[in-house]
């Protein structure tokens, strides 16, 4: 029935899908309802203004589209581009790369920036292209605000900087697929012109919710864009929103509970404060990883991401089996290395609802796993750094005091 | 918290959403899980397998975007079609109407054979049109199964017999969202090429889930296809299901463990049996109609469909006004008339998990309405008819004898 | 799995347990907590206030058992009254037979005073043995307000009345399981000095709470009380009310979560729109009956119960075989025929969370059944005569208007 | 809402109500029902047929009360001893200080045997006593299989033992609340004549079901036994049996199914795996006590509980601060210490549906609320004994090989 049971509670620390609060659980614990009736639209208005607020927008418009970040991703070039145009990507990991393959599949003329797996977006090479591109050929520039693959966060202020720079009118498409809600994200202070996130990340919902946000720019951009595009075309939902009932289709209620419970949970909590847990738990998974000896497939402290932290092994081991066997013998779900870094990282997702004690027993079962594969780690030596930082740093819970 | 709490159960008689089973919200009561691990893919293979049946297809291959209706149009359009093929389309009504558009808009050049709304599609029209298409200008017919906004079900058997006849290779795309599952569909005896549905309508899940089985003269034209697409190409998960693991993206783990459920109390009824109880809820349905003397919006019996009811109302009642009163009043879900029978229908949708008992609560409903309304119907006289013939024909529950 | 799947939603009338609603549901929905953090102490105190809302008493007592119906009872017997004590009681129906089998185990001296089945308690006898005891021998009147098994409401604002009119000091000890948050119950107006219910009838929850009231007499009384009990000590309560910790042993935290669930419904809807819509919905059952050509088992309109209907049959028809055929052909739960009045009569039980398009989708139900099992009934007879009342009295959903 | 929401899971560590799991949450996520109908008398019999399995029963007869712990003890008096009965019983914390508290307000004659807290039952007082009384005046011997306020296992089988040494006819009633299902536990070999347990415990349910199992030698004794009972009398269990119908009240369906669910996830994992996951769980968490510097308070190995670790702090330190601090800041749950041991011990409960990543983050956590409320613990130093042990322990998870 549940195929792979084990006794206790499964450990998810894959970077997506996340684990869901119970509130929000019990949120989708329902039957359908009718879309067309008042109260789904009454409670879509409630989400769209909310939703701005995990993009850090007051001028954006959001889209929620029953779709998984692939979609979102279609959704946000379809809908500014058209084809041919030229746009920069950068190539830093495995996520970015499957949204270079869509954008070139999508027939955008893409200029792709590349760096060393564990590396950052190469923004001196940005720098140059935009300096150099006096006519303006670039449309967009495409970037991944974290890249999930290598636990890399690009530095979004400063690509804004160098198109403020020099001038350049190039639309900043940007997904932040294993950010947004967790990092550190500005859309309006950046001038985000696309942000894009997925409902199974930060935000702990389950997989259909495409959530998009567009600039006022990009919603011009959107009105001459010639790309091909129906399901995933702004236009029919800026119909629906301007009718008042929101939904050029049929949605999911269940989602729509969903993301209202998860939406005040995050209100409950503050969004900086959930950011701030994020930081806490990303910097508690790198003391630890120093503490076993192992190394961060991110190459600089500037690029650390505080969603997901790659960890490389020794050539010795393969990072695969660490995997297979935290699911085997722990009950613990770790992300694999995939593409370029498969066999050589395994992945500790920390985002979304979760608390210290939780990333405490990951640690602790990567620590026993590393020893199953001949690792020689000293046991609870990454429990004992993470636990020193974290014991200075955790705050009381608010409702709690 | 519900927006909308009205005491007792809501009463769900659109056309979808529709009701679901309680062990099928439980099954989907659950947190996020890791789809790479060995266990979703195990179970995604049984889906595969067994979504088939509801198909009834064994030459087919399945998808299971995770999209809505729309996108499940989409994926149908795009992987078997190239922008400029001529197409043969059928416009009987709101959802043909929709589907007809994203056919324009995805650039293909569409042929559309227009009927009065409450008719079914014109097949003297395509006999024609076949009958003339000596070069075989015409790739594909494009025909909805079932329009919902209508309540009128279409003849495949008929459609597949011209195909035949003039022995005319033009591909057979068919929306099923409202009929497969429900009503009497046969993939393979009537060489669909593209069939689909969304998981809210007959299967009974909630929205997310656009089910599309392709036929190998389908997947063949998919190779030449020249559409542009991403997130619906096919080709994607072909790759993925030759590999293992099944999916291109991230997948909804909660929709899957409710379709595994919901396929398996297909299986404990019997398909032919869901079928069976549709025709019994669709014919109880009309004798209430004709007992309250209004008129089917479906103009011939053969055309009637048994998975919703769109009723005429005399010229005096506006059916907005009946759909309202009917939420507000008796807290019964009942579907809007729309487009050009905005005002003039309400629709009684009976398709998904629903018994008969069900049916004539809401028919009850309809009754008590409709004097609300100012329509001088005699109370109990619509519920007397449709228990008349239930009372005859209603088995006994398998489980339970 | 679930033993009994049928086709659609199981139409549940029997007389409790009843439906529990969605939001109710999903409020149970949780993992276990400790109830010895401040939280589920803070929720208790909400808890015990509201819960006298629904006794209609700002002096009571309320005690919240981790128990049935049947402990309930055992708990207002034995904190109020010492072995040997002389109690009235009034035998009417199976649950008062089954409540004067309990006080004669406990060693009671139990005055019965008998009615046929289908009366209400004989308040003249009740009259003659106050005005008679002179010495006050009488410790207690014990009363069902509903007697469940046979759908007889007893006036206990009369029985008040008499115990004021011979200034007799007897307890009054209510059985209000069927009647408190469904009809018209006032513990405050009426003196009653222990009023019971159980979470499985109106509050609309699963059973495992046995709401016990304790005015300041029956809290007096306690004190004074040789009952042997431990379990059911109201003692063990107070002591930890006192302490503010609340509980002398574990409560089912679930329970807890859906009381408040259920009370904030309640209160959403309002305690008076609740006992109007149950005097609705019973009013609506019995000219069904009347209209099906069946007696009410009920024999007098001052008896007439607005939570369960038991509907006489006549002497050729089983009762038995009507509730069989309900739950093996129509998913439908109807009620038994208890003891005496077994085979003789059937049960419709029309309390708690529940609507008038699903008490007619039931009176619809019932009309087949007495046909299937030979009874001439004009099918839609009764919805039509339960139509005509309803659609004339049915208000607007307030929250919907 | 739910009061005190913190972000990610709780750690619910207390002794109990413990973890649930998903399979269980969902099971009895489910609307009510007729508990009359087929349906659930079929479900009763195969959960009275295995829930002698966690029994180690063959002769013994279930009964499944709805009521807490507290109830199942006096069931367990009641049905088997008469008012004056001598019984032998133990007083070694605060479990069994209460149930002492209830023995006596029942009437018995109770010959008590106390220990220091941290010791187990002295069984030598037993053989003395059993030795003495030539004329069977000692009736049962009341003991509790562990003693969950300090963490003490008693040595049932040398009880037994000495019964047969003696020949000893007395009753061997035995609580079982935080053992049967995670420890040793063997009613027909060591001739246990009553066991009893709470769902909430290593069942893994919500509270709300007090399990009470009787030997045929029990069953006798009730015939006999002249303690007042009603809602706890196994006779009125025993009737019903007999009918087939199996309730004398209203049962939870929800923690009948909840019941199933777990009872078919413990045949899953195997019982004996139960009990050793438990064994491997408390060796762990007692490493980890050792390796901060802490003493047990239970004083001999041979009492060391598997199911809770009750902890001594050092005088200066108020273990109910460890306790706040937990929840407060960990979102942990620990037990406080009780009665005598208040302010002394904190207690880590380890039963029920756990795994060893679970319990690792817990031990993290109290460590670092060790060092928060000023006891030098080394961080990491727990963790690290109890992975030591664990890593080398810790089988593959059966269905996942």
């Amino acid at each position: 029935m549940d195929y792979v049971y084990g006794p206790g509670r499964n450990h998810l620390f894959v970077p997506g899908p996340v684990n869901i609060p119970e509130p929000v659980i019990r949120a989708m614990n329902r039957n359908n309802e009718d879309y067309r009736s008042p109260a789904i639209p009454a409670m879509t208005k409630t989400l769209l203004e909310d939703v701005k607020m995990i993009f850090k927008t007051t001028t954006g418009t959001p889209f929620m589209i029953p779709t998984t970040g692939t979609g979102a991703w279609e959704s946000a070039l379809t809908n500014t581009l058209s084809p041919g145009d030229r746009i920069v990507s950068f190539l830093i990991g495995q996520f970015s790369l499957l949204w270079i393959d869509q954008q070139q599949r999508l027939n955008f003329n893409v200029d792709v920036v590349e760096s060393e797996w564990g590396q950052g977006a190469n923004l001196e090479i940005l720098a140059e292209k935009l300096a150099s591109d006096h006519t303006h050929t670039i449309k967009a520039i495409c970037i991944v605000h974290n890249e999930t693959a290598t636990g890399v966060t690009n530095n979004l202020a400063t690509v804004r900087k160098l198109l403020d720079h020099y001038r350049h009118p190039a639309l900043l498409l940007v997904d932040g697929v294993s950010s947004i809600c967790a990092l550190d994200f500005r859309m309006d202070e950046w001038g985000v012109d696309v942000a894009l996130t997925g409902s199974q990340k930060a935000l702990s919902l389950p997989t259909g919710i495409g959530l998009v946000c567009a600039s006022p720019k990009a919603l011009e951009a959107s009105k001459s864009a010639k790309s091909v595009r129906v399901f995933f075309d702004w236009n029919d939902y800026l119909k629906f929103y301007k009718l008042g009932t929101f939904w050029p289709y049929t949605p999911s209620v269940q989602l729509l509970y969903g993301l209202r419970a998860a939406l005040d949970l995050i209100v409950e909590e503050g969004l900086d404060n959930v950011i701030a847990r994020h930081s806490r738990l990303g910097k508690a998974t790198r003391l630890a990883v120093e503490a076993w000896g192992l190394k961060n497939c991110t190459q600089k402290e500037e690029w650390y991401s505080d969603t997901v932290t790659a960890v490389l092994v020794p050539p010795y081991i393969d990072s695969t089996e660490i995997v297979r066997r935290a699911w085997k013998r722990y009950n613990l779900s770790l992300g694999l290395g995939l593409n370029k870094v498969a066999g050589k990282v395994f992945r500790i997702g920390h985002l979304g609802n979760l608390n210290e004690l939780q990333l405490l027993g990951c640690l602790a079962g990567v620590e026993m796993i590393l020893k199953d594969v001949g690792y020689p780690v000293k046991l609870g030596s990454g429990v004992a750094a993470a636990c020193a930082y974290l014991q200075n740093t955790i705050p009381m819970i608010p409702s709690r005091i």
